[in-house]
């Protein structure tokens, strides 16, 4: 474990290690967070599945439900951070949420965040993250789905919804791909929005009516509407960042449908889903240039992205996409015999100390066990000393992808393996 | 991000992900678990501090408070994990205790274990990642001490204490650096032991009675206790492996004064202390081959250790060591102009398909500032495209630490970027 690692999780979760007594102080801590601090933030669906509970001292307090919030809490917190401040977390978060299939109560998110940063540049490094995770892990069809808030909120003025009703529309926008557009029209109407504004919204949205919803057709229906130019112009010049960044287009596209259920977005917002099978989004994120200002501090933009785990493991497993690569070790020490076994532990110390992945064989065992072992944790060498290598100072070398072995000199060794790995 | 190292914190905390379902219906995650289950593992004074509380169903839970039990349950819900089963975990832990220097509600442990091995081996490879991760954090003033259950039971046995009163009497050994001499024979004779007892536990532990309290001290003061031979035979063929390791001498001993409070431990036992600043140990462990027996399955040797990551960033910051190396970048790709910033995009693409961990400046800024930023986070190169450069398909880059430049073409960047770096 590098040393850079071990502080890189403590910087980011603990908040700046200076100051952790303070920021234990006033439990800032990161999984439990005052009840407070996480109301208001998720709408109404999602206030009811906070993990509430009162500790022993009496004080309200919640299990995170996202690990947005916590970030821009310690953000706001720590304005001496260097921005752009950009992190990595995969960490559990809480739902009070009935358990079914790929919903649980306690579940992992991947998120990826840059803050400070207002630039299209910044959203579109979050693309290039889902995008490369994803082929990482040996996806093919998927689709990163894109839309603005910015657009969506221009289009809300250009008819003419009430500034105050827009964060529920979109709500139930959110919801159309669920409830099909007869159950949010439906919703629309019992939430007081005027007929003809229904019948407008819907028009947008129905898969039907044969229009190409594209920017061209946005500009050209809402010709007035400052917000969604600046959103189609952001979308614009993301895209173009894309094709440099050489993202495939097949596997991105502009969705005026996405709307996200969250209040707190501001800009370009991304959902991912994959062609099969049918799970819903496996990653879901945006731009949130208001949310960390919320907590008494200046205006601070981000953007960032969140991966579900467990959908993610679900989609690999039906569709048998295997990324593991096995043992993180290179090198598997042998024990030829108990006689041997110091000799086996000097040269696994040197082959670490040349920064080789080398783990030793742990107990006394048939060479054929060894090497099954090596086999089936694919580790691509063993390293074997018998009395015969002790007394010629050489190493049997074993490459188990060929079934080979080659008899090294001890002093050649390391550079052998550093050749053989590369 | 590795595909593998995602799936590996999956299986190793959220246990097998195939039965992830299963797992969260019984409610055996990993942060919160069913408060019975950590129940009387932690001693008597350990138990007082289990973070617990009723949830909305009704259920009483509690906040893990350390990594070794839930992962002794993961370990022995799931036997089809091959042995030995090795990970860490990096993690916050909770203790209902009262906040104070170096102690939090809230802290991480970081934690190395072996599952499935009960060799002297498996302890010493445990030796081995606590001495390396100390060296990569640039500590110098540590000591590894380490002693054995078996050793102290058997001792316990020679002095004829009860065998369900040696429990007690090791909690109140372990209290020794804390108490003094006189506090621990005190709370002794309050347990009700012997005074003779007492006087002969005691001598062992008088550090001004001029004995050198070796094995083989021991072994001529205990000569009928199999279970005293056994540990100390475990410690000799385990010091014997540190050396072939190359472990330094200087940095770890023999100690009979170290007991560790907890009660599931059954062999080897090893806690660190740094010279400055006094702050009680930095990391603590030993062989558990008991405790994955008690979750209703075979019982399953294992081995490990745990760091307190507060108490190591307290440390380093009082002794002012710096291991961190800044941004894990090698590459910034600076914006010359707003011009130049999709060819800069595509470079980018270029060094990262090539496995080189590159960065974006993410704006328009003066050279000067984007330099500065490269010095400030330490990344070592910087890469520059502007007008010329594109025209005669060339990069500038520049070595941050010489402060000088060249002009590569573009056809062998990445190689000359990969042989800079290496």
């Amino acid at each position: 474990m590098k040393a850079a690692s071990v502080l890189g999780v403590a910087r980011t979760m603990a908040s700046k290690p200076g100051e952790a007594e303070r920021t234990r102080r006033t439990s800032s801590s990161s999984v439990l967070e005052y009840a407070s601090l996480l109301e208001g933030k998720y709408g109404e669906e999602g206030e009811k599945l906070i993990y509430k509970f009162t500790d022993r001292g009496g004080r309200e307090v919640a299990l995170r439900y996202d690990l947005t919030i916590p970030l821009s809490r310690v953000v706001a917190m720590y304005p001496e951070l260097p921005k752009p401040f950009k992190c990595y977390q995969i960490s559990p978060v809480w739902r009070a949420d009935k358990p079914q299939r790929g919903r649980f109560r306690e579940f992992w998110q991947c998120d990826a965040d840059i803050v400070g940063s207002d630039s299209v540049l910044a959203d579109a490094e979050i693309i290039a993250v889902i995008y490369h995770i994803l082929k990482a892990l040996t996806f093919t069809g998927f689709t990163i789905h894109i839309n603005n808030r910015k657009i969506l909120n221009g289009i809300a003025q250009g008819l003419g919804i009430a500034e105050d009703a827009v964060p529920a529309v979109l709500r139930i926008i959110d919801k159309l791909e669920q409830k099909g557009i007869e159950g949010v029209k439906e919703e629309m109407l019992e939430k007081g929005l005027a007929q003809t504004t229904v019948n407008a919204i819907l028009e947008l949205y129905d898969n039907t009516n044969g229009i190409n919803i594209d920017f061209d057709y946005l500009k050209e229906r809402f010709p007035n509407s400052p917000s969604l130019a600046r959103g189609i112009k952001e979308l614009e010049d993301m895209f173009s960042c894309l094709a440099s960044l050489n993202i495939d287009k097949g596997n991105y596209c502009f969705d005026l449908s996405l709307a996200r259920g969250l209040d707190y977005y501001t800009g370009p917002i991304f959902e991912t889903t994959v062609d099969e099978p049918r799970i819903g989004s496996i990653s879901g994120g945006g731009r949130y240039d208001n949310l960390i200002g919320m907590f008494n501090t200046a205006p601070l933009p981000a953007t960032g992205s969140s991966f579900g785990l467990e959908r993610i493991i679900t989609v690999m497993e039906e569709l048998n996409l295997s990324a593991s690569g096995g043992s993180a070790s290179e090198v598997l020490v042998a024990i030829f015999s108990p006689e041997t076994e110091h000799e086996s532990l000097s040269l696994l110390s040197l082959l670490r100390s040349a920064g080789i992945k080398a783990e030793m064989y742990l107990k006394q065992d048939k060479m054929k066990k060894q090497l099954a072992y090596a086999a089936g944790r694919k580790i691509p060498l063993v390293a074997i000393l018998g009395p015969d290598e002790i007394r010629q100072d050489t190493v049997v070398l074993r490459d188990m992808s060929r079934g080979e072995q080659k008899t090294v000199s001890r002093r050649e060794i390391v550079t052998v393996i550093q050749r053989e790995l590369h």
